[in-house]
């Protein structure tokens, strides 16, 4: 699942320009870019949250922080990047996903712990979060795309 | 899953009135109605296509076709019903879903069957793709909702 998520995410986003990608439909609105980078900071924020049983350190912010936010001081700071920039952040992270899943068996996927809504959950779903983000994410890349004409 | 994507849904749209749901964000855009009835429509589909195995036939085309287009006859179609609506369809959809899935057990889920991109699908990634896309088209609602200023 998360396979090809993410290959519905390239798709979605293949040969969009510098421009396209810091296109903003209003003043309010994500770029692209941003979504993409979202994606990636989430799964990083994942890998450190299960793997590592905490929240991200004051150097781990500054790097992800306008990219896990988004809104205002994501449209500051996440422009000027050619798609492939994007592509290679959420490669880069994948790529340490894939090597941090090595390292656990499936027993790992059902053990849980407290969440959201005052409920537990185990790691499978806390990682179908992941890509359940980049899934509505993708929906709105899409919808932006359109809007570009492109 | 299928229930997470479902509350994340209906919380997505809660307390949405007629002409919330009927607004469109320019003329080649959905309005959060039609992608509502889109996700009753596309389990419907894959009722249809899973349990059956077979495509819809003419009469579930006429009642279920611009919901699964979209577009210019969604837009035409969709419109001038309120949230009560909606819910009651993606309702009577899921409560037939699960009426299917007491029939069968968990090997169903494994069986494969030609499916996109010349491959074969097995049952789970098809009904992981009913919800998926419900994620996706989640990602829009949100989106349109902010857009609205509610």
């Amino acid at each position: 699942m998360m396979n090809y998520v993410r290959f519905t995410t390239l798709n979605t986003v293949n040969g969009l320009t510098q421009s396209q990608l810091d296109f903003l439909l209003d003043a309010q609105s994500n770029s692209i870019g941003a979504l993409l980078l979202h994606c990636a900071a989430v799964e990083y924020y994942y890998q450190v949250l299960t793997f590592e049983k905490r929240d991200l350190n004051e150097e781990e912010y500054s790097i992800w922080g306008a990219a896990l936010d988004l809104g205002e001081e994501g449209r500051e700071k996440i422009k000027g990047n050619d798609l492939s920039f994007y592509i290679n952040k959420l490669e880069q992270v994948r790529n340490k996903t894939l090597d941090l899943f090595k390292s656990i068996n499936d027993d790992w996927l059902y053990v849980e712990e407290d969440f959201w809504y005052d409920k537990q959950a185990n790691h499978y779903f806390m990682w179908f979060h992941v890509f359940e983000d980049e899934i509505n994410h993708r929906g709105q890349m899409r919808m932006i795309r359109k809007k570009i004409n492109i």
